[in-house]
């Protein structure tokens, strides 16, 4: 066994096979995303540099940025005290976000009790992935 | 229904009732930790203005300093595009991580394949939680 395959063996993955995976902007340290990896999907962003996830909705791998060309590349890869949870720094291109945010994290709660949007787009996603063509649909996770 | 209430409302927990919350440092934005909550532990963080998770293992709420008394004071609650992930803004006293770090994410996969720390301890756990006494076991997630 290679010594990143004992370090990966180190990480728990839940009871699915998954781990969550935080990424944020290696310059900013802002917090861009959420999604999840399994095993696969981490090797596949360790060998790419590029980020890969595990879809929950859709069973399948996606890269970031595979239909929208705003993939990551991976700076830094970090796991947390417990070995639960992941921690990716990435140089985002574009936008992390679908809804065409340069973070998912755009609403805030406010002292009034909704959500306000508290970012500006960064991108039409309509421009990005067409208007809903087949092959077109945003990464979901 | 109040507006927060609806507000709420649009959150997707999991299948366990459960929504992952990302919490970073309000000022660094370094991500401190990632933990669980439920609707209730959500309500008792905006109630109190301090963070209350909800253990997995231990299958009780949890607030985070309860035996540290390393709190969080809330200072943002921000949701992402998918509505089933939490970030929260705080003021961290002490540190986050029960091992004596700021945050929990110390470890860093390295050029070699191995997880190397690369944070300093600012406290130490034996001082803060004791040699394992009960009542004093570090708070798991």
């Amino acid at each position: 066994m290679s010594k990143l395959d004992e370090a990966l063996a180190e990480l728990k993955y839940d009871e699915r096979g998954l781990i969550p995976a935080i990424v944020v902007d290696t310059e900013s340290k802002q917090v861009l995303m959420m999604a999840w990896m399994n095993a696969e999907a981490l090797k596949m962003t360790l060998q790419t540099g590029r980020t890969h996830f595990w879809s929950r909705s859709r069973q399948k791998f996606w890269m970031k940025g595979e239909s929208s060309g705003h993939v990551q590349e991976v700076r830094g890869v970090y796991l947390d005290c417990d070995a639960d949870t992941l921690l990716i720094e990435v140089v985002q291109h574009g936008a992390a976000c679908h809804e065409g945010y340069r973070s998912c994290f755009f609403r805030r709660l406010g002292e009034d009790g909704t959500w306000e949007t508290v970012a500006e787009k960064v991108f039409d996603p309509e421009d990005v992935y067409g208007r809903g063509g087949e092959g077109h649909t945003p990464p979901k996770r």
